[in-house]
């Protein structure tokens, strides 16, 4: 089958476009025939992460297709089902932290970009029937992460301000989507005045300039939730825009993980500082739901083929997308 | 009035023991007189922060003693009634954080180290009846910050494993005895071999140094909640004895309020990290009902008499002691 996979020297250098064998069906497996799979900046982690001495490794989290091949055993999905992949191994329930045998689609296994692929017929789940291929290609990892971060952990209510900073990732424009349709006021602030312009477009209340200043841009409006995932780079500054007792919640850490904060201001301020990263195939559900419910599609940046994988991670690594990067994958 | 008070010069060199005038009872508040105080860390602030133009104010958040006068329109306590101070004004309900209005006794508002004070009826609360006067008078506040941090803001459950550094204060004493009662299993540290002793004899499952590797002593177990008010000192040794999913509950900071953390160890450790202090009226009923049904005493230290104020001061502010220190109050 064709794929893209990465093998010997770390980084770029080392992803392919080319031929790879297929992997056998065992008991309890499937394979899915992919239609789309979907680019996240984890795939970037994982080819500074693979080893030079493991193996080819398929790339990538997200993916949709038909399902092609059932194991024995299997009983959730069967032969021909329309499903997406849920990129999270391992963790069924929303327990709150996922637990010791949790992996990711995409390493240590095989991932998504490629015309196939074989998982645990548990993470075969049925393909929302509102998205076309390329977008239910694109929605589980970053919907799942911005539905645990904003539902499961900040708890978000009817009527909040929420503050994300740093639209453009796809993570970030399910957060605006997510909290539009729960029913909040949505802050969101980028350095690209195109990127602010379209978050608007999408629904975004109020568009900050990340760089400038926030304090004065809000006229002391305070927030009730913040979903980060810049950090270093804009961190206090969004503490600094939490109400006393306010929540923020952080996912992500792009531009610098090592922040300093006072602990003083945050015991005063009563104020909540979470983690959240990925979410148990129970939240992976509900976020499907929620998207259905509200029709929710997700942004979509670019659909490049597979061969032009060179061009969609270098879009990703310098940050140009606003919203998901996809793959269209055909035989 | 006898009464310890603050006026001039900032610290202790503006303090002093002598007379003062009464205040006036107005409609809907009382007077109590005072049989007993408490010394918080709090009272050395008020030395630092209160206005060296502003009139005496006496110094005190805790305190004990029975009703001598009523105001107007007072329904919730009689004359003769023995009562405890809620140390908090206006902050009715258990929200997220205390409303605008809120304020501590002490300041700006005269304390409790006093033969009498005047306040707000509410916040006159009736006395556990099986605590001793001194025992009475050095109970809420730290009684309510403990409580507050541990099951409000903590959610403790039984056979949790609960970590608190910096066994010394009242608040830390009290995180102990409700920690046990709350059927956890208990870890505190301290620099001190006598009060490592002490905390062991007090309950505490385990005592450790804190100035030595937590992580060998504790040999790999993990924390569900750590309570933390140390600060800068220990909060990343703390940080890194927390479980994925776990959460640290910060309510002081007396070693320092800066901290450099790590995002990405607490978002992929899915780990909580919540600001607390002070609490309700409705958390004080909720703590009395709770050292009522466990039958639980504050640790007391040592009770000087009010004229002694300059050794009580001294000790707490070495941080000499284990528990509560009281005065007594007589006439």
């Amino acid at each position: 089958m064709k794929a893209v996979y990465h093998e010997g020297p770390k980084g770029m250098t080392g992803l392919t476009y080319g031929e790879l064998a297929q992997t056998e069906v065992k008991a309890g497996e499937v394979r899915i025939s992919l239609k789309a799979a979907g680019l996240n900046h984890r795939d970037l982690f994982v080819l500074t992460r693979h080893s030079e001495d493991d193996p080819a490794l398929v790339v990538g989290s997200d993916g949709a297709g038909i399902v092609d091949e059932v194991g024995e055993g299997v009983t959730n999905v069967k032969k021909g089902d329309e499903v997406i992949v849920n990129p999270g191994i391992n963790w069924k329930h929303n327990t709150d932290a996922p637990p010791p045998e949790f992996d990711i689609v995409g390493l240590p296994g095989h991932g998504t970009f490629a015309e196939s692929i074989v998982l645990p017929a548990e993470n075969a789940v049925k393909k929302p029937v509102h998205l076309s291929w390329d977008e239910a290609g694109v929605v589980a990892l970053a919907g799942l992460t911005a539905y645990r971060a904003l539902f499961t952990r900040g708890q978000v209510k009817e009527g909040q301000k929420v503050l994300i900073p740093g639209i453009g990732s796809g993570v970030a424009t399910f957060l605006l989507q997510f909290a539009k349709a729960a029913g909040a006021t949505v802050y969101v602030t980028s350095r690209s005045e195109e990127k602010r312009q379209k978050a608007l477009e999408l629904g975004a209340d109020y568009a900050l300039d990340s760089e400038g200043d926030w304090e004065d841009a809000l006229e002391g409006t305070k927030m009730d939730l913040v979903i980060e995932c810049v950090g270093a780079a804009t961190f206090n500054k969004s503490l600094k825009q939490l109400r006393k007792g306010g929540t923020i919640v952080t996912f992500g850490a792009s531009a610098g993980d090592e922040v300093t904060i006072n602990l003083r201001d945050l015991f005063y301020g009563q104020q909540n500082l979470l983690g959240s990263t990925m979410g148990s195939a129970e939240e992976l559900d509900e976020m499907i739901s929620f998207i259905e419910k509200h029709q929710i599609r997700p942004v979509m940046d670019q659909v490049y083929d597979l061969k032009d994988y060179k061009a969609a991670f270098e879009r990703i690594e310098k940050a140009e997308q606003l919203g998901k990067i996809g793959f269209s994958i055909s035989k």
